[in-house]
């Protein structure tokens, strides 16, 4: 069984898996104050979206947990934690998780604020606790590896891009789920990772991932996925999203839309992963979506003993790349699978609640 | 003007710029024994199906330049060319200039020798020279540049994927042809250059030297090709081939098809460029190229401080793939632009000879 934990609150502590190391060195850090959870964030050492989402309830927690004042004016902590929640936010702009977490914690905080008659610190700081635990429990049952595995059959060939794995998540991770459960039940998949340039996720977490629960794994450059294609071995496409618009345009690792078309060219299913906290139904289509822009020496220079390109050269670095709805066979929650046409589709999923 | 030179004849004496140190040194070595030619396109120093070709003819020669025997035998020299020919041609499996440049030498001396009564030793190695030079001679003149500017407008925004510039080459270079030319003439093109994993040459090579040229060049990761098309950055998109069958299926460095498959989608067009001694009209489609496979660590350790995946997970590796036809827009030969349908006015290029 799997044995890797990406992230962990214990004795009122914050502990994270520092990612940016693997797979050379498997170093857990603690992150304090929040300027460390900030810069967690923002330098990757945690990531994916679900993941994203739990650290930054822990984090917020851990960041004020420190507060003190003489008066005990509950309502001047409430605008410390917003203005703290606020910087969190900032350190990456387009995963919704960030700011959905964020958000649902201030907003309890709010609430029992207003609700209540004497809140004292130490109890308001115990509602924030509660939500970020709350968050990391849903996350952690919000395994979507049986609705998955319903996608796939046994010896099936699986292209997969970056990681939205078990180190993306609580537990099982999002897209490679259903893998991590197959594998448990003698499904024999064999498993294709791009390795996924810049920072290279696909060939650190998501082989390193897959190696270490014993899957049949094979890693390409982002450039082969065509030629995988062409060749037959690939039967079905997984992949995770960092935020899915109303419409199901999904934005997620740069190049996740290449390989969708690719797979609507070669006629391959193409299943995104989407915790329902990763549904945005505010933002209407992917062109609202803000692409984060990372720094071009990711692309010159960094992993390098020396600049692979001229110090001239231009670079153009974003992140990430929204998948247009079209390319989407499926959207995997964790309440079931989703079918076109996503306008209604998704909406229905919240309308139940 | 550009001021690079990828390989030069001077003084009875072979010598390339090793194109795997590019951008960080500029490093001319000389290619004395068949060994030595034979690893240096192993090994990518020299590489582009263009100046392999003219690197074949030379090394041919001076691998043979030295043969000395008592009896003078012409016919036991011929015999050792031709083996040597069938060494150096094991190099790389793929571009078919290699083998298309030794066979055409082989066959040149074969037909010398069987005409002649007393050619000497000294004289057949001067046929094997002269031809060699010829190729060189033709590869200079073969530049496609004119033909390719019919196809652009000044301002327009190019990506290119690999490198198929002045250092592929004996001069121009195929698909940068129509990018340097325009640049003398003021045209302003934007170039977008894959970095070409895992070799780089995108990175190294190509943004090296159209930045040397003064060309406005943004390096790109290979994954972020879906997302400039999408901003509407991209009105073309030139390559170049390693070998084009006969029905127009074009091998070239891995990850082409890819970027083939995005421009059709998104309505770019894609221009391939060819000189004819790349078009093998004797091989039927792009089913019949022989793909060469790269070992694994290319991938996973070359360039980097450390591995940068787990031991075990295996790779796949191939140096090219294979674009349909039904994906490119035009052939770019030095004769002239083909248009579909391939079949038929591939075949046409030869007829008028």
């Amino acid at each position: 069984m799997l044995d890797i934990v990406p992230l962990k609150f214990e004795n009122d502590r914050l502990y994270i898996l520092d990612q940016t190391l693997l797979p050379n060195e498997e170093k857990i850090i603690e992150l304090v104050t929040a300027e460390e959870v900030w810069e967690a964030i923002k330098k990757l050492r945690v990531r994916g979206a679900p993941a994203i989402g739990v650290c930054a309830g822990y984090g917020l927690y851990v960041s004020v947990k420190r507060y003190e004042s003489d008066d005990e004016d509950v309502l001047r902590f409430v605008e410390y934690v917003r203005k703290t929640a606020d910087y969190i936010n900032s350190s990456r702009p387009t995963a919704v998780n960030l700011s959905w977490a964020l958000k649902r914690i201030v907003k309890v905080l709010e609430d029992k604020v207003a609700n209540s008659d004497n809140l004292d610190l130490d109890q308001a700081k115990r509602v924030i606790l509660d939500e970020a635990v709350k968050i990391h429990e849903e996350d952690v049952a919000a395994c979507m590896g049986e609705y998955g595995l319903e996608l796939l059959k046994p010896g099936m060939g699986i292209l997969t891009h970056c990681n939205a794995g078990t180190i993306a998540t609580s537990k099982y991770g999002t897209c490679l789920s259903p893998i991590h459960l197959g594998q448990e039940r003698g499904y024999g998949f064999k498993v294709f990772c791009d390795e996924t340039r810049p920072l290279l996720q696909g060939a650190r977490l998501t082989s390193w991932e897959l190696d270490k629960n014993g899957v049949d794994t094979t890693l390409i450059c982002d450039n082969m996925a065509s030629i995988v294609m062409k060749n037959g071995w690939i039967d079905a496409v997984v992949v995770g999203c960092d935020r899915m618009a109303a419409n199901g345009d999904g934005a997620n690792k740069i190049g996740t839309s290449g390989v969708a078309i690719l797979a609507h060219e070669y006629g391959i299913p193409f299943y995104m992963y989407v915790p329902t906290s990763t549904i945005d139904l505010n933002t209407p289509t992917g062109d609202e979506i803000p692409i984060e822009l990372r720094r071009g020496d990711e692309i010159k220079e960094m992993w390098y003993e020396k600049p692979m390109a001229p110090e001239n050269v231009k670079t153009y670095n974003p992140s990430f790349d929204v998948t247009d709805h079209k390319y989407i066979t499926a959207v995997i929650t964790e309440k079931g699978i989703v079918r076109p046409p996503y306008e209604i589709n998704l909406k229905k999923l919240f309308d139940k609640e």
